[in-house]
């Protein structure tokens, strides 16, 4: 067994660590930190994991432990000052903030509002989507766990790009459930406002709008203009990205998908269907990708995940995996809720 | 046409008095008061109101103006502070909060934790479901506006009480939509918290619970307990009271439904159906009552309401309605929205 | 007071153009049909309308008797069976159904999948935008009621292609409620399956694609590309479209507002807003309407209104009201619920 | 590893069997049958379980392979006819339709309309609620899995009657997802219909009414009345049962939690908790139970779990493992959702 500990997990990406974690098995979860709850026990917060998680909260970890990986659940701009002393020291990282994830500092100044203070880090984060970056991942002592809409998004149109079939513009039109805003109340996500209504937010400003072209371009090899809607959906889990893009030239359906079937060939959380689901993939690692072709040479690509799993601490699990040489899937191989 | 003011207009109840006095034929609604967003438009904070309320928060309202009738939608507390002076000038006042609805100063201090203020006016309040106490209202200067809670409960059950065919215990157990939490983001009403289950709160210690007691005691003219139940149920408007009395010797469901439909002859907003049902009186001022006769002599009553209008600002038009000397269903006689 | 007669009226339209026309204060309803429900109460299928609509399904209507506005309500198909002896008669008529929306009766066929059995009422019918297209529909004697999704995005669209400043194609990502699917229950509409995700149907083969097409052609007086993603989203009323155009040459923010507030002056029902919301529309004839400009060059026009009464009958009664010549406002002057 | 069929796969419990089945470490799936889907695979109907499940529905299972345990998730009536062939075989049965619940046929009759065909079988049946009866499942050849209404309530109130400290009378007040009234579109179920409102439904006429009271009598070993009211709640998985007792004499809070802890000691699958949450358990096995003592005497019981996993294939599962010999966590051990 090698051994974890979780930085930053009173929140949902905290306890969704905890709750996959708990039945990993390779890993053990040894510590998890909270200044807010520091002492007090973990299943207080999470009560779904009384019985599986028996820790209480320290109020940081101790470096003299030796864990093999430790991920980091902290908000932007505390994770990057966390970060740079787990790597000193050797220790593997997933980061789950959006500290590590634009390569470009001027990039996430623009973005995030802040300073990067861990320029030399950040040159050597890994990007951590498996499907498409796995050998850097796997060679990659920081590893900066991307944002939901980024992983669902890119999956669904890296197979275009990388072939280069498609024009270099996108417009994405997202719709997310409400846990991906986090657990601290806010006027949008309180109920009465938005259980009835699907909400167009941060249209065009969404700080993941830098961050899915930085991927695609870097799939493309190519100079891509992304536009990118997201709205807030009445539902707690999962997320639908709805891709347009227009085709180079004429293809049909049928090649359309082959080119998707050989790209993600062997990769077990990624499954082409004919009508993504949301439901499908609830509290598991999967996402679900499908297309249709329409008028004359426009692409919509539907791609489906659930935001706290494969669009966080799922593929957070999964880099770690990769990471530490254990099987890809281990402790995340099982299916959605299905209903 | 009559004069109205809303003082403490910035919240739900706020803004559904105004939705419903901007089309009333016989109010005008005059000022809107918010000490928070003094100086800024109505519709700004209320946006469907463009267009229908064109009036700016003022910091308090001028009693130098003079009103026919005050809305006082103010949290209990800050309502007694403001209700003495309004009296004084002989203005008639609907009062929304829970500061004038029990009768006790000490049953008050109990539940609210705070020591009334004005027990005068307390003394001469008339408790305001105009179904059972339309003489008082008529004649009062001062109305307590009833909680949604007691409002959905008390004329499901009053019946029973007002001709002593049932034991004098009664279990409730109410369903509530989120919007009777108010505007203010809670943990509770965090939507990934309340979307995907029904929360039981405040069991046995809601405040609603003694004044259900209290109106259906002077209904029965004796004493009865009262278990009431609240759960947050996630849907926005609307509420449920599924409630359980004994019969105190053998009627069968017919003789029942005689009696209800003896008592609410007449009254226009309360409707006896086979099934009663939210979606049918939603963003209307209806209560939809329906009982099945369970087992030896159990009396299941259900009712239904819209607890931001019958349950809270749609009754306040009715009581106001009534003071003034109106007809009843002004500017509320319209369905429900059904679907 | 002018007459109205509604065929077709168990469904969700028809109910809700009862709800409408019982507080209309110029157009009394005197008969509703319904094969399935002939000699039932109307307010036994509608248990909202009790007490607002006297009145029993009737087998059919009686010709004889002279309604000055017919509404017809049923599936397409069945409206241009029943239509000509209206229009012959000299009956207005506003048909709700898909039969009389597309001008071209080959475009109609290839949608539809029916030959159009009445093409020379089809030459004759309005189309019934009337932001759009007022004139036609005051001299017409019959109208086609809109689809839902047209009306939401043209309104949404059409003050960009009237003036020419965008290019030909445009990208509509649309979410509606449940209720658009009509009362009938399906797989898709099974609460299990569609209240916890968001559904991408019908992509580039909905029928409102032509008529979007249809409508956007005649405001820009050019051909254009449409790529239409309709979802079914887990809300029951309400819908938004989020369109994606492109300008032709640099526009600003502010100019292209100015565009909009200029094409809409004095259109009561269209209300331009910062951030469109459906809870603002929901119960009303509002559409709402906001931009925003990403990138280069695109623009994503976002646009909302309730389903049933703008995207349906609320319309219908709009469209009604402006062939008998009363004000086009009557009986629809009220904002939405807003929470 | 021992094997398993599932006769009736189509539906929401035989697809839940399959989901958790398919990660069990001791049991291995062999067969799935569905008379409307014979041929077809089992993951076009079921898209969660591609790449886990790997068969075709079988027209029927072949009794000449040997399964070690078959789970029958037939329609009632429909189980009676199959079960009989397997139980003589010696083959261990689990079924989850109600045939095998009603210890006595006749009661059977009153509330399923239907003669009880398997009268012999019926006597032999244990009832498999394992927190409760877990010698006798041990012992038994056939199970009949209980219902949702039924676990939910008599694990919540089972430890009062065990220990004869209440009346004899309980009200249940239950509130399920939409996922319990199974796969098949209804007009309840409509998402239109349903979404918007909490709805009472077969008020005392509930076929788990019984059901709750043969459960909590064989645990009293005395008569007890029943007064269920189930109602449908606008989410998919989970339920919650709201149940009133009456104690026979004073007992406080502190004495009843130990009561029921020391009830429980020992039992995984129940957790006390002082909120019981539906969220906690959805997807999981686990049912949360809390409490609280209102006015002079009544307990008020608040039950949780997940309708499908514990209400039904989850305890199957339980079940069959007991009767196998397997550790009884076996497959199920893991958290719920949390959120």
């Amino acid at each position: 067994m090698v051994t974890a500990a979780i930085i930053g997990g009173s929140g949902y990406t905290g306890g969704e660590l905890a709750r996959l974690l708990c039945r990993h098995p390779k890993i053990t979860l040894e510590a998890m930190t909270s200044r807010r709850l520091a002492g007090s026990k973990v299943s207080d917060e999470h009560s779904y994991l009384e019985g599986f998680v028996d820790l209480k909260y320290q109020q940081a970890i101790d470096l003299k432990e030796r864990y093999d990986i430790v991920f980091v659940a902290a908000p932007h701009g505390a994770s990057m000052e966390v970060v740079p002393s787990l790597v000193e020291r050797g220790i593997k990282v997933v980061d789950l903030s959006g500290d590590y994830r634009l390569s470009d500092p001027n990039v996430y100044t623009k973005w995030y509002g802040l300073e990067h203070k861990d320029v030399k880090n950040l040159d050597n984060a890994a990007y951590g989507i498996p499907e498409l970056f796995k050998d850097r991942i796997a060679k990659a002592t920081l590893v900066a766990n991307p944002g939901c809409y980024p992983t669902c998004t890119c999956l669904g149109l890296a197979p275009l790009f990388s072939k280069s079939v498609v024009e270099d513009k996108v417009i994405v039109d997202a719709k997310s459930g409400t846990s991906g805003a986090g657990m601290e109340p806010t006027k949008m996500t309180h109920h009465p406002t938005c259980a009835s209504q699907i909400i167009p937010y941060k249209v065009g400003t969404h700080r993941h709008s830098p961050e899915i072209q930085m991927v695609l371009e870097r799939v493309a090899k190519a100079p891509i203009e992304v536009v990118f809607t997201p709205h807030l959906m009445p539902i707690v889990r999962g997320m639908l990205c709805t891709s347009y893009v227009r085709l180079k030239k004429d293809m049909d359906k049928a090649s359309l998908l082959k080119l998707y079937s050989d790209f993600y060939s062997g990769k077990r959380f990624v499954r082409m269907v004919s009508s993504p689901s949301i439901s499908a993939v609830v509290g598991s690692n999967f996402c679900e990708i499908g297309l249709e072709l329409v008028g004359a040479n426009t692409v919509v690509v539907m791609s489906t995940l659930d935001n706290l799993v494969k669009g966080a601490s799922g593929q957070a699990i999964q880099n770690a995996n990769i990471m530490l040489g254990l099987p890809e899937t281990a402790g995340l191989d099982f299916p959605g809720l299905g209903v």
